[in-house]
């Protein structure tokens, strides 16, 4: 199943237009890159109703939003919507500020999203409209652990339901799901929380794969799992000496190198 | 000949003003550092004529063009114009929004470039007005290949002609032409258009070579074998589970340590 | 005491808000999160003060500021202070533009900083009113050198005292003085001046050793033997064909491997 998503990001190499943070963004390109996609980085109001028409997904990330690239988000979403192209919606630091939180809950509210990714305490701001998001990682009293799991499952299904989108909660589990289904996704490894912008690239390749696959669900689940796969494969490669600079070059190069069976090899889930 | 390019460049060390997008902003930065020039980024209209003013080169690069840095870059170049600098456009994206076309082709038509460097599809969409750029990279009925290379290099002679500009397009063959003479270049290695960032990179480094060298076409040409003898080079040294973000490591790496007779040595070139 | 500094990062884990440049913001963030700390980027004017009110540091660095980005380094530095948070500034290219220099100075006014952390062409600037910086880098003849040394620790001190802050001026010799003691350090390669961004990641971890430590001084002294300190080791790891890319990549792989026990025998220093 997986192995199939994979196989079909780099057999249609889809183009994605990123509206993303400037912190990250280099990373994201050479990510969707590495798993054979395309990236356009595009956030003046002026092109980017053109920008997405060309492409086949959109990409919306608010790590560093300003009153400009704001309202490129929600003309591109619009039109984004109107052509029926694959949506993204990565709220970083929603609940860090007013300004976070209420772009990211408008943006729902006016944009239909096929995907929301964020990690608990992101999510959990935009269900409740409130928040006190640590910066731009999450509470640790957030924290989806075996202990709340279930409850977890739980709120990610009820946010599916209610915004009619798939909903990507990472973290050290990850929860990708609709409101019937969710995969319990245990890739990855907690030294990839030492390298900034690893959420940014996964919600960058994540559009790259619900744009290519045929199945959303099992796409967006693929996208965490090639991710957290290639923080095993990269830290599995770390030398002496080596830390999160490296660290960050290796995780790309290994989603650069797998393979679809790998993928599929390597996919530690369940389906709850 | 282009022994003494890089060998000038490392001299002079030329001081270059970058307005360019965040995208790829920092690989440019260390790209024009490995070259043993120095880079300033500024896009602010209020200091731009003034940051131009006490550097030997501006690089101007719409990659992520907006309101803003699109009066900064009218700015930039007019001051650079009346001061005699060496000027370089990179229009990327030119054919993938009416923004970047109609950017593009008054910014060549208000400022007097040294060099125009883009992919095949940008070129064509400023001598033509009009383009259908697929994103960021080069249409594939456009590339320029053995077969309709000769048509291509008239259109490169021809584009110089019309603008008074050296005319660079780049791709898997690649071209730098002023209006009688066309270098040909076989340097370079596919794997690099699966970084983002090179085309960026050459424009950066190749400011900075028509900065510091005494024949504009020869320096630009030879910035253009010293980034694909770089991709070579890097390429040569990637090992096992290396992938596209070490590549782009490499290849600036391969540029830092790369001495004019090397550069001499490896350049792949013929002239028509 | 420097085992202290690097521990207490390590344990408190400060949260550093960076209205900083686009040309080097993800190695800074890196950078940041490789010492213990945590990140967060907005410049946003709507955002600013909340962003700073959940962090315990701020760091203002005028890389590529502009109009809108300014304001919000006012709004946020007055907030900064009304919380006694930490503060830091570093002046990029004070001198090089007017927009940069009376920005500059203005911060410097309206704003109580903690630590100001530039070159010496910037500082001199900062404390003349006016400046030739040569680009983002010291003019040759200011660089503080043995034979000026004495005289370059006076003026250190003598700013410090004007402005009620610690000065950390950074090049082959660096200085880190309140009104009365300087750190002279010697630290470091030369070869980081060839990396984009070296000092800007400075400041960065700087903010976050002077939010983390209980004596300012002594924590800006420590960042800075650390960021030597981590220059020297990765330069130790560097391999035939590595270049200025690779060793951006060892400099923050190196302050991440950092114990407090190594820098602290590491660190070279004495104090006038």
């Amino acid at each position: 199943m997986f192995k199939e998503c994979l196989d079909s990001v780099r057999e249609k190499s889809p183009l994605i237009h990123n509206i993303t943070n400037y912190v990250t963004v280099n990373d994201v390109a050479n990510a969707i890159l590495a798993v054979g996609a395309s990236p356009i980085m595009a956030d003046e109001k002026k092109e980017v109703e053109e920008i997405t028409g060309i492409c086949g997904g959109l990409n919306i990330n608010i790590g560093t939003l300003n009153r400009r690239t704001i309202a490129s988000m929600f003309k591109a979403g619009k039109k984004a919507n109107s052509l029926a192209h694959k949506t993204l919606l990565d709220p970083v630091g929603a609940g860090a500020s007013a300004l976070r939180t209420q772009t990211a809950i408008q943006l729902l509210s006016k944009v239909k999203f096929d995907v929301v990714r964020g990690n608990i305490s992101e999510i959990k701001t935009l269900a409740t409209g409130s928040g006190k998001t640590q910066g731009v990682d999450a509470n640790i009293e957030d924290a989806v652990s075996e202990g709340n799991l279930e409850a977890a499952v739980q709120f990610a299904k009820n946010f599916s339901a209610q915004h009619g989108c798939i909903t990507a909660i990472t973290g050290a589990i990850d929860l990708v799901a609709d409101s019937t289904r969710c995969f319990v996704i245990r890739n990855g490894r907690p030294e990839m929380g030492r390298i900034t912008g690893t959420g940014c690239q996964l919600s960058g390749i994540m559009t790259a794969f619900v744009c290519a696959g045929s199945n959303p669900l099992e796409s967006a689940a693929a996208a965490v799992c090639a991710m957290g796969l290639a923080g095993e494969t990269a830290w599995s490669r770390m030398e002496s000496g080596d830390g999160n600079s490296t660290y960050r070059n290796r995780i790309i190069d290994a989603l650069f190198n797998m393979t679809g069976a790998e993928l599929e090899a390597g996919a530690k889930y369940e389906i709850r």
